[in-house]
This record gives C-alpha cells, structure tokens and sequence, in this order.
C-alpha cells in the first residue's frame, strides 16, 4: 500500500545526532527529495515509499508543465527531470539499505558524493495523460556506482518513456 | 552579435498562409520556443538566436530551480530540459534552413512528426552559477533524423554538462 | 521452439525477382545476418529465429573473445557487437512484418536506409560463461525510426548486460 | 610524434616487484591493451602511445570487419569496440597519471576494478576507409569514475562515429 511520505513519523525537525536505522533514514531521504528540493516542488512531484525499498513519483498534469501547447503533451525536460530523480532517490535508498545505524549529520556528509554520471532518455510516446507515474530499479548493484532503469507511465498505464541512469553513491 | 527573439520582425500575429522564408521561419520557431512553450518559461529561459543556424539558450539561477538545497546547484532535471531544448531548437532550425518558402500553416502540418527521439546526458561537474548557457550542433544531418550534442556552461565558462539527442524532423 | 536458420527453406540463392512474403523474407535477412556478415561469422555468431518475430543469437565462449586475460571475461566491444546486431536484426523483422509481398530486389534497394543511430550498453556484470544468450525487443514502434531494447546473459541465465538502441528503418 | 607501443623500453617480462614511475606504468598499459587482449588482435588493432596522456588505436580494413558486404561497411561493433578500448585505456592512463610509484602487482590487484559501466555510440556515416584512427578524451575526472569521449575517423578525416563512455576506475 502507498504511503505518503507526509504521513511519515521521522519528525521533520529530527536531531541531526539522532542515529537512525535504515529504514528511519530512507524515510527521511524521501522527506529530503519530497519536501526540501525546490524544482521538486516546482514541478508538483508527490513522492511515494511503497515499501522500503520501493518509490514512485506521481506527477499530476498541469498546463506550466506543457511543451508543445498545439497538442498539449509533456515537455521532454519534465520527462527527463522525473526518471532522472526517481532513479537518484532509488539510487540512494539502495545505497543506504544496509546501514544499521547512522546519524543524519554523518548522512549528510556522505551526500555531495551523490550525484547523477549520466542519464539515458527513451521517448517511446507523446506524454498525454492526466496523471504520470514514474518507478525505478536498481539494475548495477556496485559500493560507489549505481544504475537504474526508471520508467515513466501515465494514469491508463501507458508507456511513455524510459530512462536509464548511472549514479556515484559513495 | 545576439538578437533577442523579441526583437523579431516576424508578427506574433502572422497570417497562417502567409509564406515564410527560411530566416522567417527559423525566427518564427524561436518565438514559438520562447513564448508558447508554458514549461520554457516556468524555467525562465531565454532563448537568442545568434545567427540563421545558430542559437543559445540562458538560464538565469533562481532558487526553485535548485536540486540539492544545502549546496545550492542545479537540478539536474534542470540540465537535461535547457540541453534538450537547445537541441531540439537547432534540429528543427537544421531542418527548415533550405525551405524556399513555406506557410505557416505547412509548417504546423509537420510539426507533430518533431521530437526527441533519445537523449544522453553527461553531468561533469555540480551546476552552480548565476547564469547557465546552453548551445548546441547537428552532427548528424539527415533527411527524417537529426542528432545534435550540447553543451551546458556557467557564466564564467566551467562546462557543467554535455548532452547527445537523436531527434525525429520529418 | 529454436529453427536454426541453417536449415532455412528459403534457398540462398533466390533469384532476385521472386516475390517473397514476409515469413520468408524474415527467414531471407535472418539468413544474411548469419551467413553474409563477415565480422558475425569472425565472432561466431549463431542467429536462431525462434518465431516470425522472435529472434535469438548465441555466442560460445572461445579465447579469443577475450578482453581481460587475467579474469578471462568478454570483451566489451564483443558485448557491444552482439547487442547491436541483435536490435538491428529486430529492427528489420520489425519493419518488414506488414510486407505482403516483395521482391529481393527491392527489398535491397531499401537496405541502405537501414542503420544503428545510436545505441547505448550497460555492462552489469563480468561477461563470464560458456555460451552467451542476446535477445531483443522493439519498444519505439515508427515508420522510419524504431527503438529496441537488448540483453544479454550466460548460459546460467545471469544477466551480464543491457542494450537500448535506435535505428533508422525506413 | 607517434611512439608505437611494440617499441616499448618496458621489458615485457617486467619483474612483478619492480615499482614504475607513471610514465613506466602507463607504457606498460599500453602495452597490455596491445599485446595481451586476444580480442584486440583478432581485430587488427594498432595501439599508439602519443604522449604520456594521449593515445590512439588504428585499424586498417580488412574484410573480416565487414558488416554489410553489399556496401562494404565497418561493422557497427568494430565501431562499438574500437571506441570502448580507446575510451578505456585513455581512462586509465588518466587515472595512474599520478602514480608516483607503484609495482606491477600492485596495480594488478587495482585492475579487477577498472571497466567499462556505460557507453553510447553514435553512429554519424558509414564506416568506410582503408583505415580507421579512434582518439579520446578525459571530459569528467574522479576518483573513482571517470567519463571519456571518444571519436573515429577514416584515412581521409571523415568523422565516422563519437563515442562517450563512463569507466570505474578506482
């Protein structure tokens, strides 16, 4: 069942000394990418933990978000913008799986290394809908690099696009 | 020297038959790019076209813009709409540079068949600035595909990013 | 179940005129892949179609496939090459799987239109193993244009490598 | 002026205790890429060491390259292959570049980590020529990661296909 990083019960306010468990932290990561990532919020991206090593992000359509307004389809960069962060949060929550314990402040070190390398984008059809869905996995499994497939799929399930990216996690 | 697209001679109004020549409509399409693109200008980009075949792109920081907050740089989301809208910008431009004289209600007949096929992009360095430029070049020229690579710098000329984007034009 | 194009009905050495349906014509450019590419046979490419538009090709392991002696793993480039060819093998079934009739001729005429575009890999894993397995889909579906994706695994079944490509069809 | 690796000063018997200046080891690279990957020789691969951090791999035509026998064309996975090796090799001789002093063994147990993650090639014209030249650059420097593009050309300077690659390094 989908939910809702805001129903989430790592306070938003956490201590950065706290140690938190692993799944304490990739809560926390989601609140990150959700609540303090401007252009995230720009967009109007809902991101979601399905299970604790699950995300999507949904991203429902508003005209700002339009490239082509004689057909009313997605810009291409909004494409690019969602797989590129549902990739990057799944890169992370990967990464972080395996921490028993850590606090945010020594997290928060850890994060300039983390970063997109390179990012693949598939158009595979005009991005209509009412409604978009972006889900990712990781397919590289390394200590200091990552890579996901994401794809992004409409409210009536269809395919739009695909994305293939490479993150350093470490 | 730049000419703001703002500057144009061609009439936001123009006639739908009137015929257009190639620098016409190379000017008509910048316009459309910079004023009827609802997610270029939720972006705030500003789009000159320097020359018949030849454009940039500028994107001036603001804070919604930001990916990671702590370190203040550039979603990389961001990165790959301004790199793919300057790409798809030159392979339309490459594409209607040898019509003699065309309508633009020809011209919106084909433009459905226009789009980005693939994109790769490379991040190579974190995307701070108070300015970012985007550019482009076709490498490859073909009748039905063109593919172009970009490049993104800041204001004081670090390269923060290269793209690389196949893109249908007939 | 696996037809080894070898034992093909189609004979080599059809006259050009004869009009062939897709079926066969499928079998036709399976066969050219297998037997008329140099740089296949120099690898050791076995093409196997397994449907009208299902197709597989085998590598066994030999030395000199090797890029690391020391860990005696494929070379990537051989990754690269069987991925490639495996897409573009697709791509044409793809393209050609409407054809109701046609001769060789013509359909030699529009070969050179055909190409890889682009093609990105994703090595997952050490190629190691006794056999290699590529298989492919097509996933952008156009006239002109179609988009496969490719992977690659060992005889054990485990995935060694990912391929998205683009190539021009038509 | 080209310094072709067969001239080497680097024994190739090279006691593995012996501890290598940069330059040594990076001669001693080249060496390994020309001489000891079975891959490499079974396409004819002529790798020059240019300076201490500039290399290029030449590969006159024969017609086991062959792709299409029709049109006489460079197989897209030479294209792939050539470029991975070049891309490879300039990313290792940037990642020892500082080596101040290592010995051969115990740059081999660094060797295991070093491979190719990803790489895009795109395809520009058809591979003809009666040689081939690849080149390549350092365009993103890590420690762990780094990216390189890469380039073909013919005899004649025709630009064949580019190349852009992220390599482990470390």
């Amino acid at each position: 069942m989908t939910q809702k990083i805001q129903d989430s019960t790592v306070p938003t306010e956490t201590n950065s000394e706290t140690r938190l468990s692993a799944a304490a932290l990739s809560e926390h990561v989601t609140q990150l990418f959700s609540q303090r990532m401007p252009f995230n919020q720009l967009l109007g991206l809902e991101i979601n933990q399905l299970s604790h090593d699950k995300v999507e992000i949904r991203l429902p359509w508003h005209n700002k978000l339009m490239g082509n307004p004689i057909h009313k389809i997605l810009h291409g960069g909004v494409t690019a913008a969602i797989l590129d962060t549902v990739g990057g949060l799944m890169a992370i929550l990967y990464a972080i799986k395996d921490y028993e314990s850590i606090s945010i402040a020594e997290f928060q070190k850890a994060l300039p290394n983390v970063g997109t390398i390179d990012m693949r984008v598939d158009y595979l059809r005009p991005g209509k809908g009412t409604e978009f869905i972006a889900t990712a996995e990781v397919i590289r499994k390394g200590k200091k690099v990552a890579v996901c497939r994401m794809e992004l799929h409409n409210e009536k399930g269809v395919h739009i696009a695909f994305g293939t990216a490479t993150y350093m996690i470490g």
